[in-house]
């Protein structure tokens, strides 16, 4: 059992390389007479495109979703609906010094030892290209959760180890890197420029927050909301750590200091994160992902051949220095995914 | 589609309430020719009950693994394995409140939410005790890994803020804390001696190693094997907070620091925590995980009844101070039903 | 992945040996709220045992269904509710002859392949006994439908190659061959005798009706309401044949007789048999099975033993002569689990 | 959970409507390393196109499956497997009746009633068109069966009521109706021209035959060889019956004429099929599958409107006569798909 698959009754199965003819998700799952065109896509594959400034690469495909099949005169059918992205930029000459060495951080080596060979053009199923179809799924998961008044937004918290002092979401919209304080935000993109010119690489803390999701969602034991969640948001490659409400940070409270006191008007904090023994309490969802430094830097690093043999590999060409504007639109189309996944099957369940 | 199955190929599934007639796992898809007697779970259902010291509760039952089918003559048929574990110790009595009030910080009044009503003897589905059925199907899932040389190994890095030191992996069998640092044990023990005095609980982090993965494990690009390992740990009520290796230090790292080099000999950091783009490497893997305060304090809290009125709570009886002693075993369970999961599921794959 | 698990919402998961501790279902998926006591199963149970005047084995365990889990004063919790049957007669010493040699007919040599080695006491796993398990089942499952008003009811339309000239329901609950017929039935018993004095055994078919069947259940393109039902009809072990409505007899009809004529008042026939394009039409829906003889027969029969050697076997002791009435009660449980499964797909995608 | 993927560790998933931009296949869990290129799919690609002489519609697409993703220098990546057959000949103005009215023996009504409207341009997801995405998926199923050494052939033993007499693997290749018996043949030709003359249509019988299946594939209780055989034929929309070996005949035999007794050099007979127990003996497996007739005809029928007023219906343009031959082809792919499934969690349980 491969894991192409996500979700289990709004299930989302996708396919493609980043230098083959395109990505594609297909749905099996979506309830029918939803409206959805291709236009519906535009806004948020244009996000997931790189683009700050002078800290991406340049490569800058239109990335435009092709509806194959289970829309009919604009409305779902209920069918299987066929989402595809054709692959626009497709240079392969850049990666010729894949075919030889595996590259630190990156996943050359582990593919060669399961697959027994891999594809070097531009790293194959596992170039971030793959998030396309992840965030042109997490749209039609949106074409459910908007009329129930979910809202999922993702930010920056944290990069290069700046931390925002204060949460203003409407500044999130005008900062090219999520940021919902200003100033740090200004920071941010200082350090980003000092990085890039060493040829060097930065993470950060994304922050993930669900308004509007009602009680009830998430099935214990093992699918708990915050189990698939945080499945969800590890199945990115950048992503290394996930918490739910105070998170670790609650390892560190009291029980009278972590508890959530609830009274007539609902809970007074919220260091549950909003979710309860894996169901939604009605509260916000707050969820917080660590994304690691993108692996591909200037600087030479120590590294092996395929025969095993000692060598260095310094990466030519352009690359991100960081890896968070991007991911932040995968991150929340991860989420609404898992969100439209638990509402159907809260839903099924609601015989009475 | 409810929560109650773990795994895909090696698939477990539970049942059972803290004060029913007992709790139980079915596993379907272990393979035939495996030895298993009663006594195999002996040493693991021990770990897992409550006992350390004067800090938790003194309700001691015996948990005898009974196997209901599945073996016959000492082996494994290939055919489901039923593990039953009988509940000996049901005292529903000092639970009567919870018939009124919601526990702050427990998942009362998701449940109540969610299922229209919630059995209140002792907190039903959502009891600690539930967990008992992750301990006996771990160790079906140990007798896949032994033989491949995979071992599990959790110990306390840090609880009430108190961080270890050193590890020293030979120093966790003697503590009760599953503490590897000695010195630093000494000092969570005073910790969760005083936050037991003033009525209150602690919370920690819990580290686990695994040694002996082979490289190949993990099913990109959803079924990564930190992914299944992120849901597995965060589907432990306890938990908050997941991270592999570097984790969310990574996110503060430059690449260059955070990018584990390779040599002929192997990875020279284990930064990556033994996994890269979902598959195991052949490294130690490493995972932590946030463990929260036990919600049940003896200190009066706010709350709402059933019908929503203002109310205060204070849980009489005695409870423990903290999670995690009883939480290691159930982590290092669920670490071992993903990886053997995953172990035949790289066995499917390889055809040639 | 192993096979003891049925249906993707309402998912039984089945275990147990025919001469363990008893058998078992864990049924994960079904809604709170609904009643269920340990008596719920007794006529359902009792209508499985062996039992037709000197037809069958005279064993008689009192099948009682314990409840472990799930259901809570009265009412299921939306827990998983595990129902286990214990064994009460245990003869393991008629069975010693199977140590050694394979019957004819039975999976002693396939699960000798497959697994290694098997449990010769009674067949383990691939005893009728198994059966049980689905019927205490199907009874949750029952309880699904029966508020939606859909009744389903199986009966023998042929056996030992008498046909019933008419179908009466009426006379099926007086009849021990439930044959809805009540000369061919009194023929069918006539050839029962016969055949049990000769040593041998009967086949027959059943009929499966299910009424009150709305339409929009099943889920194109493969988990069609047909194709489930087929495989779950399948999935006896004595079945070896499946039809919807006209069945085989359709393949001989033309285009013009085989379409069913659609009204203002419905289909105006219906050999369809309730499904179109694998979707209930909101007809009654009409399944046939293939029983086979019961291989356990008196005869002397060719066979070998487990080293290849050519052998002689004869089953001695009291077995059935003819699996239909026992199986009756098994296909309807089948059919059950099959319409409750798709209730609650369909259930899930009525989002508006 | 709606139904477009089929399969469990090799898993397929299909979209598509007749005429739309074309239909597709996702494979996920296609082990690596194996040969895979777009010409492997034209020769079974254009059997399944219509093109019987006189019989059948003009409708001639040529049918190229594009390889999307998965593949790389020839060779499978064990990535997902993206196929996609373009609809080249979109014809929609000769539906513009299913606007109106419901076909009787379609789906029309059904996928009405389910999903709240319907494509009706040609039928949409329930178009005979969906099943050139089965025969794709089935050529790379057949790839992983070849090496194995299992061979599956299909043909037809009855159409129209006629049956064969003789059985001559040679002669179905030439047979425009894969009919083994040429004799036989020349008469269904004949039946067909005059159902044709008629404005009717025919029905018959086919039967798949698998060779070189090891014992041991089979999953019991619930996904038995058998069952999920069985469920993979009746998933197609012209099949109303299915059966196994001796099938409905066994009904009518007795235990010691239907047990095939076992000598040292194999089973003497065959009535089982090739299955015992829901688990593959090493025999032929045989399958047998009542096709209806094609409900579209050119004759009058009665039929409803979308507002339920009575109404008629005559299909104009062409239809095809009989759907066996084009129905050969899949029925040869959905039991390669379901064999394949079964070796790859056979080879699973393969750990010592």
């Amino acid at each position: 059992m491969a894991g192409n698959s996500f979700g289990t009754l709004f299930k989302v199965t996708t396919y493609g390389e980043s230098h083959g003819k395109g990505i594609g998700a297909v749905i099996d799952g979506c309830p029918s007479g939803i409206s959805l065109s291709s236009e519906d896509f535009d806004a948020e594959m244009s996000r997931r495109r790189p683009g700050i400034g002078a800290f991406d690469t340049p490569r800058r495909e239109e990335d435009r979703v092709e509806i194959l099949s289970g829309v009919f005169e604009g409305l779902t059918t209920g069918a299987s609906i066929s989402l595809f992205v054709p692959n626009k930029d497709a240079r392969s000459k850049s990666y010729e010094i894949l075919k030889r060495l595996f590259r630190p951080g990156h996943a050359d080596y582990t593919y060669f030892k399961k697959y027994g060979h891999f594809d070097f053009h531009g790293a194959g199923r596992y170039s971030a290209r793959e998030t396309a179809a992840r965030v042109a799924a997490g749209v039609v998961a949106g074409k459910i959760l908007n009329p129930i008044g979910i809202k999922v937004d993702a930010f920056t918290v944290e990069l290069g180890g700046i931390r925002v002092d204060s949460i203003d979401m409407d500044k999130i919209k005008d900062s090219p890197l999520y940021c919902p304080d200003q100033k740090a935000g200004k920071r941010m993109m200082e350090a980003l420029g000092k990085a890039k010119e060493e040829g060097d690489s930065l993470g950060g803390i994304v922050e993930i927050r669900v308004a509007g999701c009602p009680p009830g969602l998430g099935e214990p034991v093992f699918d708990k909301l915050d189990a698939d969640i945080a499945k969800a948001v590890m199945s990115m490659g950048a992503v290394k750590g996930v918490e739910i409400g105070a998170g670790f940070e609650a390892s560190r409270l009291k029980g009278s200091e972590n508890n959530d006191p609830i009274t007539p008007e609902g809970f007074r904090t919220n260091r549950a994160g909003g979710i309860l023994g894996g169901i939604s309490n009605g509260d916000e969802i707050i969820i917080r992902a660590a994304v690691k430094p993108i692996p591909s830097i200037g600087m030479e690093q120590d590294t092996i051949d395929r025969e095993g043999r000692a060598s260095r590999i310094s990466m030519t060409g352009r690359f991100d220095v960081c890896a968070i504007p991007r991911v932040i639109p995968v991150l929340e189309a991860m989420v609404k995914l898992t969100l439209a996944d638990h509402y159907l099957r809260f839903q099924a369940m609601k015989i009475n």
